[in-house]
């Protein structure tokens, strides 16, 4: 016996669980890109059976003696954060029988099937029964893993995305920002002039493919390793050897579906830069939504969405388009356009501005249907009474409002938060990142994202999961999330 | 306990099987079509999970007990043919350790990467080493079936592609073809025309997938249910509520692209004709490699490859290319270009004439590597040689020769001789749905395929595995596999 034959077994045991987790990732990829309507009924089965014999896998007999038995053993520091990410995922996998999580798949791909089409023709009442279903599945798993874990049972689900996340310290930073906010977008409106003309379409499609593809090989994107689809939803799925990022087009707004492209490429960027040593260890994935969602944000809102990118890039725009420049290709317009503030409907559309109000309202929401406060039925209202008093909109109809996100319709309860930790984590990250490689800035503006890449590979992604979020940023910026970088941020772009 | 339990529980087994051979279906399609170079090491080992976890289930501990308890179970024909295919594939996977399926499927999709490379390369030295590896592999898993199943080596490695084939029986039709073609080969070409001008290139992909997409449908293809993509090596993949046809294409010459997609409609048509309510059970599936190869074949060979469809097809043609008509789309020229007799050395472009001469070459090879009479390093020297003595031709590379198929380098051996007991079955099937449904001649020439593909639904697709291929066929045609239909079909096309 070996020093670490526990230990051994168990990474040979994560190992084979890694691989049918990444055949689900494909799978799922395939579902929102490729495949025909037809193909729902029986994808469904597929995911559920290899989710239930993950399951299984994972919560088999004898995980529990090995895992005990690890801890005893002599651990270099990755191998014991290894093992620390293997006793999480245990515990959150053998808390829930098989059934629970069979069932739980089965209506979530029904959901989501559904969703697509209820969401096309706003009509919230077609997918209410399904959703209402994911919801009970849901909350049942909240309850018992609530025990389980000793939390409450939103936290319980929180924890899923975002380790060691709970609405406690949520409720904190939203009830700063959400005092924040309203103020200072007020100010922002107020100061804010009529947009200047931008460039005109339509944009084609292929033309517009041609530059997200060449904007996402700037950012260091290997097409060696995944490829650009296009789905209702844009999201990067696969894996950090297969990377599949998704993207939209509207032909009369190119812009909306590069930006798209350059936040997608952003979470592949973190997935690509895990440890390769790590690939197929718990402790070699991503450190949760949030820190993901702030590698997708960084890129987008904060190196993309500047001065110092957009000075490189409207040139190859025009180019792109073939419109021989032109006042519209001007960079200050074009940032001018990028960083415009205009309270609406769409979450997606958001500017960063009054992208946390569409997180919050979700939040709430979230929160208060795990809590059993509110029910599926009445989600329009609520949606629509948060909306006004969080923005003084209300949607024309549920596609512009409570069908727009297909996270609730897949099962994903207790993810929305992170997208606007997220924010406030790019801030900070991308606030160290200048301070850490002074060139950053000028080498955006000649389009070499090399030395901003190299910064986020050494404090972020190559650290994989070895740390919790708090050391991480810690390491990497100082201190743990801080409110004031984010607000600053917007301080510095919105009204200076 | 019900009459049924242990059957009953067999069932349930069998459906998780399949949602995970359908999971690996899609992975196989995805890899071949969509995923990027860099993911091939991390498929491999999705796969090979994926591979492994099927054996482990296929042969748990209870499932010999289950069979021999469900053999005394009161079932209806169905059932008790579905027990029948059930105690097949147990037979099969509990006579391979896992171990081997696992380094067998590893050996598979590593071998399947570096081939696609050495293709392109004309470089049979650089696939040598891995197909060795496959080939070491696959003898060990005809050595173990060849003594649990009592059949010679090569013999186990066939009833897995064709249940109850055997090298006697094939190698008696293969003598008596042998004997007929060159002779045959011989009058046709001495009788041959020089070929009349057809229609002159380029036809770009677009259009081109256009007709093949128009020609789907008429065939009677489900869009909802299915799509066309590109791969290096035209297949049918997915499952039957979602399958997913390849092609390639070449500017020069539309024809060879569009009777590609008509051949893997015929695999898609017999797929999704199977039986809905015994879709997740073996007894619901294809009835072996020969007869899914006689529908395809019968679909590209019999009825598309005639002066009916292509008198329906001639227009919709030019109309597609947009060429305003003109000679070239005459039928009668295009029956000629469809007809014409041309030895060559690739065996998917080859005509229907020299077609068995390629499976006559491969199958000797195979049989003589599998007996380990023939080397690796040897193929290319033997191939050639095959090639000149069958068909008086030497390829000017590998490329061109050996290198040409996927099958080898994926692992399928045993495979190759069903293409031709398919084209048999195929021009067998064809002529007795002529007699039954006397109208399907001219509803062919008008662009319906529904009198033909109604006859075959009830007399093939939805007989499944239900009967032995002898019962199919003496229940739809009157008798058995009779190669004097094959001929007859040759002498009829190429001599009258």
């Amino acid at each position: 016996m070996s020093r670490r034959a526990a230990y051994d077994r168990l990474e040979r045991l994560f190992a084979r669980l890694s691989h049918v987790e990444q055949a689900l990732g494909m799978l799922h990829w395939d579902m929102a890109t490729m495949m025909p309507p037809g193909g729902a009924a029986s994808r469904a089965e597929q995911l559920a059976t290899l989710k239930a014999l993950h399951h299984e896998m994972l919560t088999g007999r004898e995980v529990r003696d090995l895992i005990e038995a690890a801890e005893g053993e002599d651990l270099d520091p990755w191998q014991r954060a290894n093992l620390r990410e293997i006793r999480r995922d245990w515990l959150h996998a053998s808390a829930v029988p098989a059934r629970l999580v069979e069932d739980l798949s089965r209506a979530c791909s029904a959901s989501e099937m559904i969703w697509r089409k209820a969401r096309a023709e706003a009509d919230f009442a077609a997918v209410a029964g399904p959703l209402a279903e994911v919801l009970r599945l849901t909350r049942e798993v909240a309850a018992i893993k609530s025990q389980a874990l000793g939390i409450a049972p939103y936290d319980a689900l929180l924890d899923q995305y975002e380790p060691g996340g709970r609405a406690a310290a949520i409720d904190a930073i939203f009830d700063d920002l959400g005092a924040f906010l309203p103020g200072f977008l007020q100010k922002v409106l107020e100061r804010q002039t009529p947009a200047p003309a931008g460039p005109r379409g339509p944009f084609p499609v292929e033309r517009q493919k041609a530059l997200g593809l060449r904007m996402m090989e700037v950012l260091g994107f290997e097409f060696e390793h995944g490829r650009l689809d296009v789905s209702q939803h844009p999201f990067c799925g696969g894996t950090p050897d297969d990377l599949r990022i998704t993207t939209r087009y509207d032909e009369q707004d190119f812009m909306s579906s590069l930006m798209g492209v350059l936040h997608e490429t952003g979470h592949a960027l973190y997935e690509r830069g895990l440890p390769a040593a790590w690939r197929h260890q718990p402790v070699g994935r991503a450190r949760g939504m949030s820190l993901h969602e702030s590698q997708s944000l960084l890129m987008e809102m904060q190196a993309c969405r500047s001065r110092e990118f957009l000075s490189f890039a409207a040139p190859v725009m025009a180019e792109t388009f073939e419109t021989g420049g032109g006042a519209g290709w001007d960079a200050e317009i074009l940032y001018a356009a990028n960083v415009r503030v205009d309270p609406g409907y769409i979450r997606i559309e958001a500017d960063e501005v009054t992208y946390p109000a569409h997180v919050i309202l979700r939040y709430r929401l979230e929160k208060a249907l795990v809590a059993g406060d509110l029910q599926v039925a009445d989600i329009p209202a609520a949606w629509n009474g948060q909306l006004r008093e969080l923005l003084g909109l209300v949607p024309p109809d549920d596609r512009q409002g409570c069908l727009q996100d297909i996270h609730w319709f897949d099962g994903a309860i207790g993810y929305f938060p992170t997208y606007t930790l997220g924010a406030m984590t790019a801030a900070q990250l991308f606030d160290a990142a200048a301070r850490a490689v002074p060139e950053m800035g000028a080498a955006i503006a000649a389009g070499d994202f090399r030395p901003l890449l190299s910064w986020l590979r050494a404090e972020v992604h190559g650290r994989a999961s070895s740390l919790t979020i708090d050391e991480l940023l810690t390491h990497a910026t100082g201190r743990p999330l801080d409110a004031a970088v984010f607000k600053d941020h917007l301080r510095r772009r919105y009204l200076s």
